[in-house]
């Protein structure tokens, strides 16, 4: 076996198992959210079958797409949101995993079309800013992929709620877009349940870039293996 | 042992199994749901035993009845939902499957007398429509099912909100049926909380079409052993 | 060891067990919930031990107490809520099991000071009426256990929310106060979360009847070793 | 090994388990939360490490410093919150546990600003009054551990909402802090839909002492090993 290849089996491994934690966290309903990840250095990624339940997913199951979307290796069809996948690896070459679930909360603020607030100091960490509002788009061209990174491309978050449809995360690998996807319907759901209970401030702005910036920083250069949530 | 009886045999032990289902996904209380399946070609159907707990069901107590409800085979009373399904089984012959529950966001919708807004794309996949009431019904004789089959026959949505009393869904087979069950509390969370926040604006009912057609039409050719869900 | 033995030890290891109920459907945090059995055809009841986490409950650690709350054997302290149990046992013959919990939907209710609407089928299977509030009553005496037998004699409802603190609920056997508990809690949440979507109209007094009347007689008649609820 | 060195290893395993609690009890998201205790006599703590998964926690991961936050042993670095824990430790010397969390209920009630009002029995047990709301303030020197301080120190409350960020709890030892954190976010829900139903009458404050008073009273009497809450 190459080392190409074992990378790639590598990657399917990380894949497969990153998809329980959509399971744990309550992300997603029956088949409804998917990860992927670029192959390194190479015009490849790999993605969550079609559905096919979460229990029976494995490593050999997921497939290698190129970066349309084409499918180079794997027995069941890809993802139906491969084409938004796609279109962000080819679009933004820092991103190296890509989420998307209809988690409950967050998908409510894309249903009412709301941002999300900045108004806890977890947001100010992880998504700097408020967390976005990208255009309807509909399933079956680039559109959707199209939405993420005109809304994602220079915004701090790597999180947009799709208007109408669910959310889409970004990150330096797959698992830190899985984190992102965790993070963000914990925010939403918090800020939401805070939003019943009267008006909420949104954080200061001076605030949020001091949190988001000694997030990223001295975060980042204690321990480049994983990634804290401010805990 | 007869092909008839290996195929009943079959249809139990899955129908059994789908009750995990309801507790995985968290739409039932006690014993308060129950899934049932048409026997391919036969006049009969399988379905859960009356108050069993679900950590004691297993293939050999579901119950197998004729489309009135008649116990043919089976130690229990069968669910007292029966007449339900049977009612459903007799008058929808493209139905394969029928499942019922109390899911608490749905049956919230059903409380209020609402039907649930087609507001995101998942909705549009799934159900096509704004998921519909159904009357108000008491069990006890064929109400309940002429309440369903009213609501749902030349219907899109394969689930029926029945007024201040809860969800019932059908399917092709009762895998399908549970998957629309699941699908049905997701939305109904999802646009409840999405409530909470504003006005939730339906989606243009030409989306909605496009929506629809593709998820039945695009996904069903791709893969028949599969019920995909937007992922 | 003599029959009396054998039948109490048969009760320490069910209201053992049905603690795990608790845990399982959400009713609890930390330890704030109990269950206790009268001992039938003696002055005595079975109870949870004080302050032990669920998971370090064994029947052995189960607490057997007089009918004025003193225990007779066992080697912790009985829940702090023995005297309210052990008042409901002395002054409703016909009740053999007691549950108490924190639940969070219907400990809302009880704080906000509302009794629940019988606004869904399921309530008027379970409660046959609103779930009434019971008065706000210090632990410490007799005052908790008065409040819920004032309330709950000649009442069709197992529960009742004892203002500004929880739930108890009655039943003939342990089983059936945790089921009451249970489906409680399952009700308090549905018609919470209807209320969220505007007003909830109550049933009619007639098909509340009727659906009560039925589930009291048809379901008992049934099957006498189970407990339905609706399925 | 000395008697120190297995005190501190004792420590360290009790710590690391008790972070399953909060798994467990649903207040955390990925890495959003962390425990310490105090080492009796020593200007000792034991802490998580900073942004290790829970299942990856086993004690010899755990990091100790002294109260100045300084790692004194340990792999990885510590908790990013260890400046607030050590400022305790040295600013309330009857503390042997503090807990942070962004629990989302009680995380709600910080981002909007509001305390915690005392509705409910369970909240006068274990909180003797409202659970008060802390400063905004910025992670990185002590201003978090000072807000804190200057909110608990002569509170009845173990559990301040600080403002705009989420829940640090404080108790006599680590288990007793976790009790907290986890009846904090039990109330904070609670309350939190109460008030979706209407007005929420805080409890009179007479009734607020009586409760306080015995539950620490005749409690603390009965059984030191064991942290009861009302059951």
């Amino acid at each position: 076996m190459s080392t190409a290849e074992t990378a790639i089996d590598a990657l399917k491994a990380q894949v497969c198992a990153l998809h329980a934690e959509l399971i744990r966290w309550g992300l997603v309903a029956w088949t409804s959210g998917n990860v992927s990840a670029r192959v390194p250095g190479r015009e490849l990624m790999v993605i969550k079958p079609s559905g096919v339940p979460y229990e029976d997913l494995t490593p050999d199951t997921m497939i290698v797409t190129d970066l349309e979307g084409e499918v180079v290796d794997g027995h069941h069809q890809p993802s139906s949101d491969t084409a938004a996948h796609a279109y962000v690896y080819r679009n933004m070459p820092e991103v190296g995993g890509v989420v998307h679930t209809h988690s409950p909360y967050a998908t409510a603020w894309s249903a009412a079309g709301e941002p999300i607030p900045c108004a806890i100091t977890a947001m100010g960490d992880e998504f700097g800013d408020d967390i976005p509002v990208g255009p309807f788009a509909l399933i079956g061209d680039h559109s959707i992929g199209e939405g993420i990174v005109a809304t994602l491309k220079g915004h701090r978050s790597p999180a947009v709620l799709m208007r109408g449809h669910g959310v889409f995360t970004i990150g330096k690998d797959a698992k830190a877009a899985v984190k992102a996807a965790v993070m963000c319907e914990d925010v939403a759901r918090t800020v939401h349940l805070a939003r019943q209970l009267g008006p909420v401030p949104r954080l200061g702005q001076d605030d949020i870039d001091k949190l988001h910036d000694r997030y990223r920083n001295v975060y980042g250069q204690q321990d480049t293996t994983t990634t804290g949530a401010g805990a």
